[in-house]
């Protein structure tokens, strides 16, 4: 990878998860990290993780890196064009259009020396000390380049994502934020709409909850006050698809209230080829999936030995579910594995004792 | 347990996932059981693999089982209960009330002996090769006797439910319908809508998916068939329901319309109170729990070689994420485990040389 943007220091504005995680894995390559946050705290944290140095008071970085809350990411970036006029400046904000627009509203000068990016990496956790360097580690991070970017500026947040262990993916600003908004922004909104309806559910029906729900409800525990900020920092492209959710929601009702089984089905089967459009692991296409259920004891140990038993088959896991069982001191876990591979992993985990179920 | 119930033998009508189930899970215990579909090939399969025999033309059973697909429940009953006039019948469907109002309607006489129950137990694969005599072990069994019921067929289908290894929770056939739709209907039908938004997504937008997106959507691969049944078959509840939604998806695009910040963050609020109010595992209350994060090269063992790393540090893994990296052969594991654990478990398995991140 070409690391000609990287002859002088890093600013990272923000030393909060994302922000320290850049400078740790800035670090790892010898680049040159300053850090800068109104919290002190979290600066005298972030360095003493390794994550760079207290910003100097003066210093003319190359690249600065805004990393604050969504609110405040305009203004943060017009802040650094401004203060370093020769630097490029990129942030790592879950919506680019928005800051851009207002940056070209306020004509703020360099503007071809700001190029927005997006890691799709996180954590529900938030704050320095939840940084790791090998965050971004095989993640897609979205480089989008508005119609006056200088392309020296667009190479070095490319190398910024690349010198971090992300995969750069290019596309324009409202184009990321109109797939954001499919992928993750509704999604998260419908999650919230479904754990919303648990709230004041009676215990006893919350009783009989599965995997199902809480695997639909999962995200809706996200912080409130972050996604308050997407949201509304993506509410065009946000709104455009509630508003298919709306019509196709008032579709649904119609067909139970009426009883139209046609349409009934063709919504869920739209549902069922919707899940077969996210790709495959390591953006390869889909493949074929089965589940290998197994009883697993819920005490320590066992799902090593179940583990090192699967690994001793030689088989790979694709991924892992546990249910939660309420009831029972036993746990089902869910081994999901290539079609063809799932006999031999049944006949190697019940040859070592294991209760398997199909 | 009290087996006053199983002096003779039990017929299962209808020899698919469940019918098989319940057929293996009674055998362990030695009843007779009885198998019986309109699909003979089911019941070679059934008995084959040791889940009873085929039924006899005539005899007389102490428990019908009926366990065919929901649009067939009435008849299948009804059906049970004019054919066997000594026999206690249940049946293992997902909706309770609509059945047991055809069966009033139809003035079948013998309504006291039925009394429906539903297993929250299944799998996305059908048919009985995928039945399993472990299938219920540790999973709710909701036992739904209406007014009329005796006392002794209640007795007898929770007698059921614990042979099969579940925990019977009694509740009015009404308020399992209500409560289902809750935590199991309408989760699935918002995971549907969601999904539905993916199918037609560019390909450049679904590579930005991350786990978030995957967990939301996953029950909506269910078989569209079946939950046609199950949504039509318990319309009422649903709807309520859906109305709600409805109401609630409009307070949401209102919100992000005009900028609304406090009614987006009820809303958001609202959605982290319904994943806490979900109860724990094994129906205590919810534990706090924290994801710890480890990079696992993506080849056979390596999972094996992290749980085996640790179960040596006595950490009891909760659950498991396995994160799907496009672009990179590097998994991202998320381990959750009691609040109070995560360090241990993180210095556990930084001291075994795994990435961690926190």
């Amino acid at each position: 990878m070409a690391l000609r943007a990287f002859h002088g220091p890093v600013l990272v504005v923000g030393a909060g998860l994302l922000g320290t995680s850049i400078g740790l894995a800035l670090r790892r390559h010898g680049v040159e990290v300053w850090l800068q946050d109104v919290n002190q705290e979290n600066v005298r944290t972030a360095s003493g993780l390794g994550a760079g140095v207290p910003a100097p008071s003066t210093g003319r970085p190359t690249l600065v890196v805004v990393a604050v809350p969504p609110d405040l990411l305009g203004q943060e970036i017009a802040r650094a064009l401004t203060d370093f006029p020769d630097a490029v400046v990129t942030d790592v904000g879950s919506v680019k259009s928005g800051p851009l627009a207002r940056l070209r509203a306020a004509g703020t000068p360099g503007i071809g020396r700001y190029v927005g990016s997006h890691p799709m990496a996180g954590s529900e956790q938030s704050g320095p000390l939840a940084g790791s360097a090998s965050l971004f580690d095989g993640r897609p991070w979205a480089i989008t380049p508005h119609g006056e970017a200088d392309p020296d500026a667009v190479a070095t947040v490319v190398d910024l994502a690349e010198l971090c262990g992300a995969t750069a993916v290019s596309m324009r600003p409202d184009e990321h934020d109109v797939a954001v908004a499919r992928i993750s922004h509704v999604p998260h909104l419908l999650a919230v709409l479904a754990a919303g309806r648990l709230a004041d559910a009676p215990p006893d029906h919350l009783a009989l909850s599965g995997q199902g729900v809480r695997d639909v409800t999962r995200i809706a525990a996200g912080d409130p006050a972050l996604w308050r900020q997407i949201v509304s920092g993506n509410a065009e492209a946000v709104l455009k698809l509630l508003g298919e959710v709306r019509s196709q929601l008032d579709v649904l009702i119609d067909a139970v209230s009426t009883g139209s089984r046609d349409d009934l089905t063709a919504l869920l089967d739209l549902g069922v080829a919707g899940t077969r459009a996210i790709p495959g692991k390591h953006g390869g296409p889909t493949r074929a999936m089965v589940s290998v259920f197994v009883s697993v004891p819920d005490h320590p140990g066992e799902l090593a030995r179940l583990f090192a038993d699967a690994g001793a088959s030689e088989v790979n896991i694709e991924d892992v579910h546990i249910d939660h069982d309420p009831g029972r001191p036993v746990g089902l876990v869910e081994l999901l594995v290539e079609e063809g591979r799932a006999e031999h992993l049944l006949a190697s985990l019940e040859s070592r004792g294991w209760v398997t179920h199909r």
